[in-house]
């Protein structure tokens, strides 16, 4: 079933990330439809929980459009949680007030691992109706995100049961039974293949995959353990979406560009700590670049925020290279933020000029 | 007053970071005197809390020698803390059980920093009695670490109470009131200066500065509010004790290499997250290098961790300098640890031949 949609009407994002001339820098906001907008809590609080929002087809619509219509933004991203494949795969996704998320069942054993049942796309039938209803309320708009958990971030909350900051479980996996790890990185990856691809079917016009404790690695082992299976994820999209864009974010991950440069990924996204002129001087024309302002810039004064965006953008363009590049924050904007000082943020990236 | 001390008779992790030649690769483990270790919980249980333990010099030197009658470490490392400081100006550290250390007293505002005490080491008598009672005990047999928090990592806490994911607040400070947060920086650096002056005259051999969070900053922030002040503080000890080793530590600060190059640091501190050659090729021999190993690492088998060791040390001497650096984890070794595990670790250090 091939869905029809509304021709789209700004294309700037599909174009920076093709190294095609833009007329402005594309921009949009990792966690734009979040806590620091009002009419999103309101939207929340009438779901309920924030699952029962990510799985109301209709509210999940809402909520995605919302930043939208406050913001010149030039992407939307799909409103889920990178946690609906845990889920689905049996783990048994909740949130507790004030803590963070956590699952029913862990992922130790090697029976653990056995036992997880294959993904059924039926259980995430609610994320690919999301995708088709937002992408039919954006009228052709702006391009609309899918996007999806990594194996090795979504290993962490499977193996530790919910977030952590020590990792762990997960790292004596990985240094005690390396096998095991990657086992358990293999069913995941299938997992997160074919998600991503039920997305891409639905009505997504590009993915990112969330690397969002990539960082925690050491260099070789997000190479192995990391990065290996963005990139088999990878390869098979693009074996069959080949005009479907890919963006790779890896918290962290900047030191590690050579090693994640060697796959089909459109763009990698970086957080605030990689200066962008260093990171565009090892890619050059090779991926474009998404990123990477510290989210808590907007806490400053507007004229700040447009001091930090012009700095980030004589970044990124000063190599003479002038697309091949998505404005961004260096990760999700915060319950915190001033939604004033996000529209300076959005505002200030399209009147740079280079 | 000049404490009278025997002669240092293993001197190779000072001859390292003077880039003379070693007989063996000199190793030592931030947070080496710590729980993994029963001996470690038998002392601690003793004293009470954690900060009884560190104000009591018997027991604090007890603690510190407790690893070097385990394994063949190349220096011994001062039992304390890094929120001492702000505790002595004034903000009432104390620990809950099951969480991190917290303050009574945040310092958030004009008046909150305007009040902060000068520094007073007679509140920090205990630190210097404890460097000047462990280094009498050590009895030359290997040198002494003492060593402080740095300016931005102390002023996250005591902005914001206590630990942060997020720093909030002490980012609110930097992004809104760059001013004030430049003031609280310049307090601190006095005070930092003032302790880390005072232990080497109680008889540290050198010192290393932690500045644990300075990887939550963005780049042009790190030179700004972290480094700035780091250098500062080197560059006042160097010119009065000019002999005096300084490692620098900055987890996350991988790729600030050119910015962290430019201090009188004897060596830069890594973590696991940085591949030690293309730190070596950037510092050549300008400044010695520490780390950098996952403290996971040792959750694996005792084969594992040679064959890290012997991959971390290819890295750092296949550049061809055989000396200027220090094999150590890149954080503090967790409270998992298995203590034979660490033995392996420090025993594969030694016996690696380049």
């Amino acid at each position: 079933m091939t869905q029809q949609f509304s021709p789209l009407k700004n294309d700037r994002l599909l174009r920076a990330l093709r190294f095609e001339p833009v007329d402005a820098t594309p921009v949009w906001m990792m966690r734009q439809a979040g806590r620091y907008l009002p009419e999103y809590k309101a939207t929340r609080a009438e779901a309920g929980d924030f699952l029962s929002l990510c799985k109301d087809t209709d509210k999940a619509t809402e909520v995605t459009l919302q930043p939208l219509r406050r913001f010149e933004l030039d992407a939307a991203i799909l409103f889920s949680d990178i946690l609906t494949v845990p889920d689905a795969l049996g783990l048994g996704l909740y949130f507790e007030t004030g803590e963070g998320p956590k699952f029913k069942k862990t992922v130790r054993t090697e029976a653990d691992i056995a036992n997880l049942p294959k993904l059924s796309m039926v259980d995430l039938s609610y994320v690919t109706d999301a995708v088709t209803s937002i992408r039919h309320a954006l009228g052709g708009q702006v391009p609309l995100f899918g996007f999806s958990g990594s194996p090795w971030t979504l290993a962490t909350y499977m193996i530790e049961g919910g977030g952590s900051r020590e990792y762990r479980h997960a790292k004596e996996m990985m240094y005690a039974r390396p096998e095991l790890l990657h086992a358990l990185l293999a069913k995941i990856t299938d997992a997160v293949t074919e998600y991503l691809d039920a997305q891409i079917i639905a009505g997504a016009d590009l993915v990112q995959i969330f690397d969002s404790w990539g960082g925690a690695l050491g260099h070789r082992q997000f190479a192995e353990f990391s990065h290996h299976y963005n990139r088999e994820i990878i390869a098979k999209l693009k074996a069959k979406h080949s005009s479907t864009p890919v963006v790779m974010f890896t918290k962290g991950g900047g030191l590690w560009v050579d090693t994640q440069a060697d796959s089909q990924a459109d763009a990698l996204g970086f957080d605030w700590s990689v200066p962008l002129n260093k990171a565009r001087a090892l890619l050059g024309k090779n991926k474009a670049i998404q990123g990477n302002l510290d989210p808590a810039t907007l806490y400053g004064t507007t004229d700040n925020i447009r001091r930090a965006v012009s700095d980030m953008l004589h970044d990124v363009y000063d190599g003479g290279i002038h697309t091949g590049y998505v404005a961004n924050f260096g990760h999700g904007i915060t319950q915190w933020a001033n939604p004033d000082h996000a529209k300076a943020f959005v505002d200030a990236v399209h009147e740079f000029k280079w």
